[in-house]
């Protein structure tokens, strides 16, 4: 049986405001590319894993969107959740919803808003990674080579540093969380830590098992719902609400992990985009109708309409059709305070 | 005869790009009130002239939206001019539109996209510059007490200097260009300077002399279009294109002046819009739908959905449908930059 990838795309959040919407959230913005980080997971896959074999996990309200981005996946397989439960629901109620032969053959899961430089890289380890799942009937991680002391990411520890070149997985010890400055450099130096992107591999009745033994409530909740499939709004909004690592891949003891050296970026805030495209004259990144003048090391994202800047540095300035944001660079992952206050302020029409 | 006012409404310009474009010059914007400039510059003259008294000149093109603004102003004393010809045609032709009664009368001539901070005590002066013109049948001007060392104006030049609170007129000695710093330090000092606002008091017909006398070239054009009003626009389009400052103002050996002292301001741009504002919270000026967090001395301007800030300061940002300025606001008066990149790219939609 061919691999299936189960692609979450349920997320939303205030990062990418005001380009990012709770109608349009990150995973549908074209950020780095032509195409939306959704449609580039996607396209990614192949051809480990071809796009007619893409599940979706989203909410009901960005199915109809999430759809549209992704012509060649069937539309049967795009699942819109009945109510927002964290992971590990919407990725037991995907392979519940799978037919028996994907649920038995090599599932991968991955977030649909992470960007990758190296594509190829990419599949050359989850090619790998798919291998060792088949063979050992073990789940395997891929965990991100660290290349700074990132401190807004959970990390993987190995019980041993993997052997450079080789490929070869390596149980994972434990997971950490976020850490302090100090941690996330000593993991970074010990060589044994991975930075988690969320990404599995394994058998779908594997991870079933994995459920009933290590997450009873969630597989009591996932029995009714089976068994009442014209309650299933009612019953999916009554499973606990619970990522699928607390659920079972932290309480594993056969976890295993492959190193993931691919230029892997969450692009967790505008500046991190930033970061990522290709600078311009003057250091400027620009998207879409931009003219800079006397401009330095500034992201302008033009969405809808011009922006022009004169005699300004360091800014990042996103324009849409409603909305501009003009921030320092520095104080861009502070974007949450200004979609805050709108909330406060009831503006529905901006968020 | 009641005076009649004539408001020049036909200028264009670049420098409060984006809100302003061809189709919708400063005058026609509401930047320091709920009107717009010519709005204001109509009700100001109220009650020395009611609006059935006012004529303005402006272009065919903009003609309708003058129209709009002011809808107490009669239809048929809108004129759109065939052509742009700068103000003498433009005055010239409006004296001859009116009837021979007002012509007759005191006419007062001012431009439409000034601001004034104290319309009584304009009044008060336009009130006495009216009496005079009409006692002395001379021409009188209005001259602004300069309130700095403006280098971007023209200066008046008295032959004496004014007398404190007499309201006495002064005659002209002659007209200065744009000086450089130095020589407007000068100026102001003297105390017998004032600067140029463009604001005329005559009587129709004695103006008409003067331009027979003074601009041959330009009489000789309108006695054609009078002759022929058949062959108006391409009559108009050949006479002269010339200032009244220069085919008369300037020739006149028994100008009159009368020093002006109301808060007059020619809002030459976003960084003169920003010191007219009154400021607010961290000393910015905000117009339309704006959030400003750790935002400091900066000017959010949205014609047309939101702007919001983020830890930046010394920021002019303009927002309309279709475009974005973020300019320092040292560099706020270099706009035209923006605009001519614009028009070398062909963008007449955004012009």
């Amino acid at each position: 049986v061919e691999p299936t990838a189960l692609v979450l795309a349920g997320g939303s959040g205030t990062r990418f405001w005001p380009a990012s919407r709770r109608s349009r959230p990150k995973q549908l913005l074209a950020l780095d590319a032509e195409r939306s980080l959704l449609a580039q997971t996607v396209a990614r896959l192949a051809p480990l894993v071809a796009a007619p074999d893409v599940w979706v996990a989203t909410t009901a309200a960005l199915a109809p969107a999430v759809a549209e981005e992704l012509e060649r996946v069937p539309a049967g397989q795009i699942l819109g959740e009945p109510a927002g439960r964290n992971t590990a629901p919407a990725i037991a109620w995907a392979l519940l919803s799978m037919p028996e032969a994907a649920r038995r053959g090599i599932v991968v899961v991955l977030p649909s808003d992470h960007r990758v430089a190296d594509p190829e890289g990419f599949r050359r380890t989850l090619a790998r990674a798919i291998e060792v799942a088949a063979e050992s009937d073990r789940i395997v991680t891929l965990g991100v080579v660290p290349r700074w002391a990132e401190t807004g990411f959970g990390y993987l520890e190995l019980a041993d540093p993997p052997e450079a070149g080789s490929g070869a997985p390596r149980a994972v010890a434990r997971f950490r969380e976020k850490p302090d400055r100090a941690t996330a450099t000593a993991f970074v130096a010990s060589g044994r830590h991975l930075w988690n992107a969320g990404i599995f591999v394994f058998r779908g009745t594997r991870l079933l098992e994995a459920i009933e033994l290590h997450a009873p409530g969630l597989a009591a909740g996932l029995a009714a719902l089976d068994a009442e499939p014209a309650r299933a709004a009612e019953l999916y909004a009554a499973l606990p609400s619970i990522s699928i690592d607390y659920a079972v891949m932290e309480k594993l003891d056969d976890l295993l992990a492959l190193p993931l050296d691919c230029g892997w970026d969450d692009l967790g805030s505008w500046q991190a985009l930033f970061e990522v495209l290709p600078a311009g004259a003057g250091g400027n990144r620009l998207h879409g109708d931009a003219v800079a003048l006397d401009t330095e090391n500034s992201l302008l994202f033009a969405d809808h309409g011009l922006i022009a800047t004169l005699g300004v540095r360091d800014l990042v300035v996103v324009r849409t059709g409603d909305a501009v944001l003009v921030a320092h660079r520095d104080r861009a992952q502070e974007v949450r305070r200004v979609v805050e206050r709108l909330e406060a302020a009831g503006r529905r029409d901006l968020l």
